[in-house]
Protein backbone atom coordinates (compact mmCIF):
# COMPACT_ATOMS: atom_id res chain seq x y z
CA UNK A 1 0.00 0.00 0.00
CA UNK A 2 1.05 3.67 -0.93
CA UNK A 3 1.68 5.98 1.79
CA UNK A 4 -0.96 8.58 1.70
CA UNK A 5 0.15 12.08 -0.14
CA UNK A 6 0.23 14.97 1.55
CA UNK A 7 -2.40 17.46 0.88
CA UNK A 8 0.16 19.77 -0.47
CA UNK A 9 0.76 16.71 -3.47
CA UNK A 10 -2.74 16.48 -3.87
CA UNK A 11 -2.86 20.14 -4.32
CA UNK A 12 -0.17 20.02 -6.23
CA UNK A 13 -1.60 17.64 -8.76
CA UNK A 14 -4.96 19.08 -9.25
CA UNK A 15 -3.99 22.54 -9.61
CA UNK A 16 -1.71 21.97 -12.23
CA UNK A 17 -3.94 19.39 -13.74
CA UNK A 18 -6.79 22.36 -13.70
CA UNK A 19 -4.25 24.91 -15.19
CA UNK A 20 -3.39 22.91 -18.12
CA UNK A 21 -7.38 22.02 -18.59
CA UNK A 22 -7.77 25.67 -18.75
CA UNK A 23 -5.17 25.89 -21.55
CA UNK A 24 -3.01 28.50 -19.02
CA UNK A 25 0.56 28.40 -18.21
CA UNK A 26 2.19 28.85 -15.17
CA UNK A 27 2.89 32.31 -16.35
CA UNK A 28 -1.03 33.16 -17.38
CA UNK A 29 -1.79 31.66 -14.19
CA UNK A 30 0.23 33.78 -12.01
CA UNK A 31 -0.87 36.78 -13.32
CA UNK A 32 -4.43 35.91 -13.04
CA UNK A 33 -3.21 35.17 -9.53
CA UNK A 34 -1.59 37.84 -9.21
CA UNK A 35 1.13 35.77 -7.43
CA UNK A 36 4.82 35.22 -9.41
CA UNK A 37 5.28 32.95 -11.69
CA UNK A 38 8.23 31.07 -9.85
CA UNK A 39 6.06 30.80 -6.90
CA UNK A 40 3.51 29.08 -8.97
CA UNK A 41 5.96 26.70 -10.32
CA UNK A 42 7.13 25.87 -6.88
CA UNK A 43 3.72 25.33 -5.80
CA UNK A 44 3.20 22.84 -8.58
CA UNK A 45 6.10 21.00 -7.36
CA UNK A 46 4.64 20.49 -3.47
CA UNK A 47 8.18 22.85 -2.30
CA UNK A 48 5.75 25.54 -0.51
CA UNK A 49 4.17 25.62 2.46
CA UNK A 50 1.01 27.53 0.09
CA UNK A 51 -1.29 29.75 2.25
CA UNK A 52 -4.78 29.18 2.05
CA UNK A 53 -5.49 33.10 0.98
CA UNK A 54 -3.05 32.32 -1.95
CA UNK A 55 -4.52 28.80 -2.26
CA UNK A 56 -7.93 30.49 -2.82
CA UNK A 57 -6.31 32.73 -5.39
CA UNK A 58 -5.39 30.14 -7.04
CA UNK A 59 -8.58 28.09 -6.98
CA UNK A 60 -10.50 30.94 -8.39
CA UNK A 61 -8.00 31.70 -11.40
CA UNK A 62 -8.27 28.29 -12.58
CA UNK A 63 -12.05 28.40 -11.88
CA UNK A 64 -12.19 25.41 -9.57
CA UNK A 65 -13.88 24.96 -5.74
CA UNK A 66 -10.92 24.85 -3.55
CA UNK A 67 -12.27 22.04 -1.45
CA UNK A 68 -11.99 19.96 -4.97
CA UNK A 69 -8.94 20.71 -5.26
CA UNK A 70 -7.65 19.09 -2.17
CA UNK A 71 -9.63 15.87 -2.91
CA UNK A 72 -7.71 12.88 -4.15
CA UNK A 73 -8.57 11.71 -7.06
CA UNK A 74 -9.87 8.25 -7.91
CA UNK A 75 -7.81 6.24 -9.19
CA UNK B 1 -27.31 38.69 -1.19
CA UNK B 2 -24.40 38.19 1.33
CA UNK B 3 -20.45 37.95 0.03
CA UNK B 4 -19.29 34.86 -0.50
CA UNK B 5 -17.07 33.75 2.71
CA UNK B 6 -13.47 33.68 2.21
CA UNK B 7 -11.40 30.14 1.91
CA UNK B 8 -10.13 30.95 5.63
CA UNK B 9 -13.61 32.24 7.23
CA UNK B 10 -15.27 28.83 6.26
CA UNK B 11 -11.71 26.48 7.58
CA UNK B 12 -12.38 28.54 10.52
CA UNK B 13 -15.91 28.22 11.39
CA UNK B 14 -15.74 24.34 9.98
CA UNK B 15 -12.46 23.99 12.41
CA UNK B 16 -14.38 24.96 15.70
CA UNK B 17 -16.89 22.92 14.99
CA UNK B 18 -14.98 20.01 14.00
CA UNK B 19 -13.38 20.60 17.21
CA UNK B 20 -16.66 21.10 19.36
CA UNK B 21 -17.89 17.80 17.98
CA UNK B 22 -14.82 15.84 19.25
CA UNK B 23 -15.11 17.50 23.04
CA UNK B 24 -11.74 19.28 22.59
CA UNK B 25 -10.56 22.44 23.85
CA UNK B 26 -8.62 24.54 22.04
CA UNK B 27 -5.57 23.19 24.00
CA UNK B 28 -6.30 20.11 23.37
CA UNK B 29 -6.66 20.49 19.60
CA UNK B 30 -3.21 22.46 20.10
CA UNK B 31 -1.83 19.92 21.87
CA UNK B 32 -2.72 16.97 19.35
CA UNK B 33 -2.04 18.63 16.31
CA UNK B 34 1.63 19.80 17.84
CA UNK B 35 0.82 23.27 17.41
CA UNK B 36 0.42 26.38 19.91
CA UNK B 37 -3.00 26.78 21.49
CA UNK B 38 -3.01 30.60 20.70
CA UNK B 39 -1.92 29.85 17.18
CA UNK B 40 -5.22 27.33 17.07
CA UNK B 41 -7.12 30.29 18.46
CA UNK B 42 -6.10 32.66 15.99
CA UNK B 43 -6.76 30.16 13.11
CA UNK B 44 -10.10 29.73 14.60
CA UNK B 45 -10.82 33.67 14.93
CA UNK B 46 -9.40 33.67 10.85
CA UNK B 47 -7.22 35.63 11.92
CA UNK B 48 -3.77 33.51 10.35
CA UNK B 49 -3.29 33.07 6.87
CA UNK B 50 -2.82 29.58 7.73
CA UNK B 51 -0.50 27.30 5.54
CA UNK B 52 -1.19 23.65 4.32
CA UNK B 53 0.43 22.03 5.85
CA UNK B 54 -0.76 22.91 9.36
CA UNK B 55 -4.33 23.03 7.92
CA UNK B 56 -3.44 19.15 7.38
CA UNK B 57 -2.12 18.63 11.03
CA UNK B 58 -5.81 20.03 12.05
CA UNK B 59 -7.76 18.44 10.03
CA UNK B 60 -6.27 15.21 10.93
CA UNK B 61 -6.06 15.95 14.87
CA UNK B 62 -9.78 16.79 14.38
CA UNK B 63 -10.80 13.79 12.75
CA UNK B 64 -12.09 15.56 9.87
CA UNK B 65 -10.81 15.36 5.57
CA UNK B 66 -9.38 18.71 4.82
CA UNK B 67 -11.36 19.30 2.06
CA UNK B 68 -14.73 18.63 4.06
CA UNK B 69 -13.36 21.90 6.44
CA UNK B 70 -13.21 23.75 3.32
CA UNK B 71 -16.80 23.63 2.29
CA UNK B 72 -19.07 26.13 3.06
CA UNK B 73 -21.79 24.56 5.11
CA UNK B 74 -25.76 24.29 3.44
CA UNK B 75 -27.63 26.69 5.15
Amino acid sequence: MKAKPSARTIFAENLRKARLAKGLSQEDLAELANLHRTYVGSVERSERNVSIDNMERLASAVGAPLPKLLQKEKQ
